[in-house]
């Protein structure tokens, strides 16, 4: 193990690596039977003005985490954190948490883009909650040092204290004040910024030995994890791989695929023919108090990959709810419609999101339908799940929707404004939870008495039923089919509708 | 819905039930196009002087569980349990966090029949270090009633209360002392039993229509529930189910294939050929601190079905070590050695042991091998789990194993006295976890001074390393396939071995 030396270029003819030591600023060529690359993947950093300023950082490594650390409780009062994504998230939390002002600037409309809109709403709101100013659909376009004092170095100033302390403040706490311009016009004021806006593959040191590169611009490997160079591997962030659902091509960093990519280029070299499948993109994030993963595709990723699918929502909780403790969670899976494959399944909410989604994600991998989830035997015990686990549910559901008995419309296709010249919107839930909010245009007929007042109803116009959070708009639409109706039940109910048009 | 009516006979020929109607004592007959039989399983009570004394209880429904909840709040001082099964457990625990002193006698030498021994052995630890007096292999032959008092009226007798506390507290609380004859021959005092030594199917009203029984003695149905006289389908606890694993005839009473059966029931009777195809026997526990799950088959029925397995043990954490909160638990999959394909897992511990039996639950549905769980890809943050989930290090080991680069031997195998003069028996732990324990007749080598006293080794003997969970134990194996010794790893290490026969 080498510390402090850098491989610098490759000779893939002589089958050596030139390594420059750090610390004697020496050179020296290492020769080598087989070759692993594992650089990982570097922070990207936006090309605008004032990005390479004292005060803007990245994180990357143990050592950066304990700069940020450092830097949170050295008394400096607003940090900004550029990005939405993993790392953002977990930086913008811990900042929360340390007890700074934090702004989180993401130039999407949502976070964490593995999740549907919806779901990401809910992750808008807990980090809200907990004092993050979120500003969304905006970045950062231009970073300038600001002669000003620090907030804290101001106030020492008035409060009179001696020009020691002072000169103490700065030198310990305050790291300049930084001026960000963002692209909608607004400036901010931090003394700290942080880039999480994403990472790219390092690949310099491959391209010293010309390895190919693959289109996402990472390192090209086959399922041996071997590069186009003759006994050069690559593993980890640095490589193309697979996408087990979409089948493309995606660069996709992730700790459990590169672990077992290591595996496989190490079983290769050692005559194991093991092969590298693909990757899920199976991917969690703890945000405050709420739990946010995702495996397979979303919603976004099948219509950018041209895939048919169906998808169902429900909110269940994670145990009997008669138990003590009980926590809610919005879970929704996307599936094939015609054969039923499951394609993705995402959740936000409290415990157990991370276990419905691993039993999905396994049965991603092992070629499952929905109608395998209606069939799931899971640990039941109410301190653990229900008899109807929210997997069978999300199974019971699913098949319904495939084999017509259970027509449903989603929230992303109802839209925030339904066209009520074209559809009958009909609440189903009581008049008291019709009067604390409902989709407009939407009359209220519960569905206990729908069977009386069908007559309300024009049977040559499609009807569109939604409950809280679906359960009731079910009733509701198998009655409605019996009587002829043309029908579908709301996925997810009112609930999901106010997840992605609610304030 | 007729509530306080009992179905007492059915009519095939005439498709009618006769009901009883229990409030004014009057007989009916309803007549039916399809009829399904739900009528659960009853506990089983043995057949011994006494079991029908008051005093003696079970717990079936709601109404029994409010009954025993009020008399062990009744001022009565002790209970016993016979049975370790879920309901026993349970019963034990609520009895115990109450402030009983409360003891559970289990006929069989582990409770929770499920778990091979060593697994059962950690819940054995967990229900004694909470005070329940747990005694194994006994079981109840007999029961008197005592004239003695309770020991509260004795205390209050002692104390010189006036004679109208004495005979107050008589009647809240004393239930009568009862006298428990032990097969053992020991005896034991106690104001209150409860019996949950297990369930019968309800085949009484079944039998008058002549509905075939199985060989389990369970309602027998087909794939559809339907019985073996037209028209009538059966589901829930009565029914016998094929288990999913072993092919086999059973009677498995679960709350999650109950609810699917009657969903496939109702499905084929209006005419969608939903098909059940069978049971895993996936089933969940909580005693105490702990959780005790298991799906598909563990040793002792796999041993009983004359089915191939191979085995591998392992003592991971929920999540990352070093987030803060990680909790232990021990992991043990069963899978065939020629396809690799999963046949049962089950595991005790901590937090996170459900979510890995669910995700095992679905890899066996799945026909998913060994393989199959080197390459989950399962969600991993910090708080979640591992880059290496301990899903995926059961595949890792299991692989290992199976492709023989890990040759491993389990605890049962090696057994408590491993016969060293056939073995070398090595512990590769370090010197002072030697001195702490280790098993009889092994030698201390750690494994970082292995490669240098190799000579202290015959390379004609056998090898078994062993360290504390596995690790070590696989380096040391791999170290010494290396240098051509016979060689295997005790799976799960000293951890497993001590689990087995540890005191």
């Amino acid at each position: 193990v080498r510390t402090r030396h850098e491989a610098v270029s490759i000779d893939s003819q002589r089958k050596t690596v030139k390594i420059h030591n750090l610390d004697k600023n020496t050179f020296e060529d290492l020769s080598y039977d087989k070759l692993i690359l594992s650089p990982g993947a570097a922070p990207v950093l936006p090309p605008i003005e004032g990005i390479h300023l004292p005060g803007v950082h990245t994180l990357r490594n143990l050592q950066d985490t304990d700069k940020l650390y450092a830097l949170a409780r050295s008394g400096i009062k607003r940090a900004v954190v550029a990005g939405g994504g993993f790392i953002g998230l977990e930086v913008a939390e811990n900042f929360a948490r340390l007890g700074l002002e934090t702004t989180v600037i993401q130039r999407d409309r949502q976070v964490l883009g593995f999740l549907d809109a919806d779901l990401a709403n809910i992750v808008h709101r807990e980090i809200r909650k907990a004092g993050v100013n979120l500003i969304l659909g905006d970045s950062i376009t231009g970073l300038a040092q600001s002669d000003l004092l620090t907030r804290s170095a101001q106030g020492a100033l008035i409060s009179g204290l001696a020009q020691g302390a002072l000169i103490s403040g700065l030198a310990q706490g305050a790291q300049g004040q930084l001026n960000l311009s963002l692209s909608s016009g607004k400036t901010l004021d931090a003394e700290m910024v942080v880039f999480g806006i994403g990472v790219h593959p390092e690949v310099v040191l491959a391209q010293t030995a010309n390895i190919q590169l693959g289109t996402t611009g990472a390192i090209l490997v086959d399922e041996h994890m071997r590069t186009s160079v003759p006994d050069i591997y690559a593993v980890g962030d640095a490589i193309e791989v697979r996408h087990l659902v979409s089948g493309a091509k995606a660069h996709i960093p992730l700790a459990g695929p590169a672990n077992r990519q290591g595996r496989i280029a190490a079983d290769h070299i050692c005559g194991i023919g093991s092969r590298f499948g693909g990757v899920l993109g199976t991917a969690i994030l703890r945000v405050f108090g709420k739990t946010a993963a995702s495996t397979g595709l979303g919603l976004r990723a099948l219509e950018k990959a041209g895939i048919p699918f169906e998808s169902v929502t429900i909110h269940p909780a994670n145990h009997a709810g008669y138990f003590p403790g009980a926590e809610g969670m919005t879970l929704r899976l996307y599936f094939d419609p015609a054969s039923g494959k499951i394609l993705g399944a995402q959740g936000v909410g409290g415990a157990g999101v991370d276990k419905r989604i691993d039993i999905l994600s396994m049965a991603i991998r092992g070629g499952m339908t929905v109608d395998d989830l209606e069939a799931a035997e899971l640990c039941y015990a109410p301190p653990y799940g229900s008899a109807k686990d929210p997997v069978n549910m999300l199974g019971f559901v699913g098949a319904g929707l495939r084999s017509g008995t259970q027509p449903q419309i989603t929230n992303f296709r109802l839209g925030k404004s339904p066209d009520t010249s074209a559809i009958q919107l009909v609440d189903v839930r009581s008049p008291g939870e019709h009067a604390n909010g409902h989709i407009p245009g939407s009359v209220s007929i519960p569905v206990d008495e729908l069977r009386e007042r069908l007559a309300e109803l024009d049977p040559a116009k499609p009807v569109v039923a939604y409950c809280q959070v679906g359960m009731r708009g079910n009733v509701a639409v198998r009655i409605l089919l019996q009587k002829g109706f043309r029908v579908q039940n709301l996925s997810g109910g009112y609930a999901s509708w106010e997840q992605l048009f609610g304030g």
